[in-house]
């Protein structure tokens, strides 16, 4: 997990035909007159701007302005106080049809929350062409096993497949493979216990309405990656971010915390027990590794206090020099830690697929809600993940994979070796995708140093996306842009940085 | 949809191997309290009944009982007043640790509804060897189109492909394919009008949570399928039944329901605009189909009165004698309908693919949500359904699967006439999966009809599971069990329903 989409996605490209009689506004009049009178802009819809719609229509915007002054005259689009073209509420009908659905309303009605602003901007910006993605969390389609799943098509289009309903939990064959795979990462768990879902930010969702009672708290790493995203606040829930230092989570902080909820200062919480997310291997945005010791150490406390982990193990095979330590579900004897693995980050984000390993009632309770919300994952995927595993890919995959991201690593930490050892630190991560970069000049403001690469084309994650407070930080990636672009977008953050200090 | 699952899936099958050295009694004790000390059986979840763990084990009861009863003494487990046999809270580990996570407990906190008890119980008893289907909402196994995938996956495994995260709204290339699909049936949705979900009930609760707030009332056809699910209900909306009539809604009672919500004897509704939930065609459960004129009146009413509409047209296609009017959406001019469609019910309800077509902004704002849910729907899932339309697969399959159904409704109707001509009264479907068969003689308890089929290994579905007040009807469909099965199955059904009547 680590990308988000805007709603502001762009329109359809159409372009008007010089080589037809009707003149070029005349076009691009029917063509918006269309788009109205069928509905699919209904009443109250911005329009794009005035720029955007005339470079994606490839006219001048004198050409647009006429045809859109006479849709205005004949009362389809209005201009509104504070900017903006939108489609009007009524004149393209008969005037007796007072109540127009208004849906731009509505779809502000619904109580789940849009993404961040920042993370609008960020997912918009993904998108544009020439644009050199440093922040991004998601392997480059280059390093993505492509062969593999040709191969792995090819295996599955000569099987016999189910297309009916499957198994509520998951298939049976992926389960299956999945409780061999997890040994080797020393957890025992049967099939029984792990439920397949689409993607970890599915995992994520379930939990927070299938098990945690609205207002209750959730404890987690700050910075965490969970701060970018709205899985757990439109359930209601709030997050209590714990400091983190070089061993990982903070334990006395987290004791503290524990402690305050427990003492029942929040009505809501004294009788659930809190719950903690952890992404103990390669942090994400902090890239840090939790220590064997205070693994021990974290499950002691959570035995003693009677809290239960959430482990997002995302990035837990993505090591680059040498294993992290086991998994807190491999040290778990009491089903107190729920274990969320992924195939989005080391595989495929695309296929969606996902798994949550836990106790029995859980899984089951989990698995009754998911049934609810799609009725499960798309069996194809499933199948393509049970042959991924069983015809031995994964391994081979990781194989490779790992002196490719080791170099792409190497070279960034070079480059920023060479530009931005005056003025930013970092560490060295041993894995995952993120370089966590502190800008040690002050006062610098990364709102502002965001803002500026995105003028010049350069995109990054700036740290207040995973801690509302932090202001030195950005979260850089070395999984996505090649070499070429590294080089080239990390100079242009340096040069605008550094004109922001001076 | 048709099809829920129950959150009481067996578990796995284990059996002692008589082999071995260690007595039948010792293999399950280990086996038992191997699952408890991985948590995977955590604190308070209850094991299955001595009986089915007697059975699924292939062991005598009293060995089971031999080591249950060492298993208690232990401390392990516990039976409870009231029934049942419980993991214990404490005893297998040092006292010391008081706070063990009762995750039995836990999922009871979270505020999704669980399914149904009668759905659970009918989810259950379908994987049940040797039970008769005569209610299932999905095609057979031998209707679906096995041969087509292989190929699909065949053109597949040529191409290359997109691994990495696709558009929020869905692929592209699907969505052009639909755009072009949907014209046939007289709508016109431009690929920016469209939302690929992971199956219209995804679609249901991306617009539970995202166009609607808590507490606003949907109206809706009674008996509905949606009444046989929580998707609504559970994010806090009333569901406002209207009753049926031959030729569909019924139109005075849905305007005098639109107007006392207007009036504001509900006042968190006074704000909002009522939404209708239909299935214009080929309604589950009763098979009806909306008139030509009726649609055209519900549309002059949707206009007059404000509402806005989502048709479910998940059977629309699924035609047997001549195709059903054009679904509302073809007659909508003001974006005032949203529309679902599903590959689901004609195709493969595994791949879970599904489109949702309305303006603009409410596609936006519902693809928003959905990547924050799940990040979009499996990218392989989409790839297939894109060749599945552009390769001319849909029509094809389309072609041969019309007939095969049309026997099997016109072999069912023939035994219904043959055995429950003077007990029930039925209408002909002309499409769809369903006969919704209403007993005329009084009493007849459909809760006993359904508990004594079950005890007979034949699975129908009672009326009231489509509304809670229904005591004479069931839901039959055609679509799943083979004619041999509809054959021994409506025996049964005749046999117990007249044993209840007398």
């Amino acid at each position: 997990m680590g990308r988000q989409y805007s709603n502001t996605s762009s329109i359809q490209i159409w372009q008007p035909n010089p080589a037809l009689d009707l003149p070029i506004y005349r076009q691009i009049e029917a063509y918006i007159r269309q788009k109205i009178t069928t509905g699919e802009w209904s009443a109250g819809t911005r329009l794009p701007s005035q720029r955007t719609l005339a470079t994606s229509m490839g006219v001048n915007r004198s050409t647009l302005v006429t045809a859109l002054d006479n849709l205005t005259a004949a009362g389809m689009i209005e201009g509104r106080h504070g900017g903006g073209t939108y489609v009007s509420g009524s004149g393209w009908h008969s005037m007796a049809h007072a109540a127009l659905p208004n849906w731009s309303e509505a779809a502000q009605e619904g109580w789940y929350y849009p993404n961040l602003p920042e993370i609008q901007q960020i997912n918009q910006a993904e998108f544009r062409p020439g644009i050199i993605r440093l922040g991004t969390g998601e392997l480059a389609p280059e390093l993505m096993p492509n062969e593999a799943f040709n191969k792995i098509l090819q295996t599955l289009s000569s099987q016999t497949r189910m297309l009916n309903y499957i198994e509520p939990q998951g298939s049976l064959a992926l389960r299956e493979a999945l409780s061999i795979h997890l040994q080797s990462n020393g957890i025992q768990a049967s099939p029984d216990s792990i439920l397949i879902v689409s993607g970890s930010l599915q995992a994520l969702h379930l939990i927070s309405v299938g098990l945690l009672p609205r207002g209750s708290a959730v404890l987690l790493e700050k910075p965490s990656y969970l701060y970018s995203i709205h899985a757990f606040q439109s359930a209601g829930l709030k997050l209590n971010g714990i400091a983190m230092e070089e061993e990982g989570l903070h334990l006395g902080h987290l004791e503290h915390a524990i402690h305050t909820l427990h003492s029942g200062n929040d009505e809501n919480n004294s009788e659930s027990f809190p719950l903690l997310y952890t992404i103990p291997s390669f942090h994400n945005p902090t890239g840090s590794v939790m220590s064997c010791r205070r693994r021990d150490e974290l499950m002691s406390l959570a035995r003693k206090s009677g809290i239960s982990i959430l482990e997002d193990a995302a990035y837990q095979e993505l090591w680059l020099d040498h294993p992290p330590p086991l998994p807190l579900k491999a040290m778990d004897q009491e089903g107190r830690v729920l274990h969320m693995g992924t195939l989005s980050k080391a595989v495929s984000p695309g296929l969606r697929l996902g798994w949550l390993v836990g106790p029995v009632p859980v899984i089951r309770r989990l698995a009754d809600i998911k049934m609810q919300t799609d009725y499960g994952t798309s069996s194809l995927a499933q199948e393509a993940a049970a042959v991924w595993f069983t015809d031995g890919h994964h391994t081979t995959h990781m194989e490779r994979l790992r002196p490719e991201l080791r170099k792409r690593r190497d070279f960034m930490l070079e480059l920023l070796h060479r530009y931005f050892h005056d003025i930013a630190e970092w560490a060295t991560p041993e894995g995952g995708f993120y370089i966590w970069l502190r800008f040690t000049a002050e006062p610098l403001s990364t709102r502002k140093l965001f803002s500026a690469c995105l003028e010049a084309d350069v995109l990054i994650h700036p740290g207040y996306l995973y801690d509302r407070l932090d202001a030195s930080h950005i979260r850089l990636s070395y999984a996505y842009a090649s070499q070429d672009e590294m080089e080239r977008g990390l100079m242009v953050l340096v040069e605008v940085a550094r004109s922001l200090i001076t």
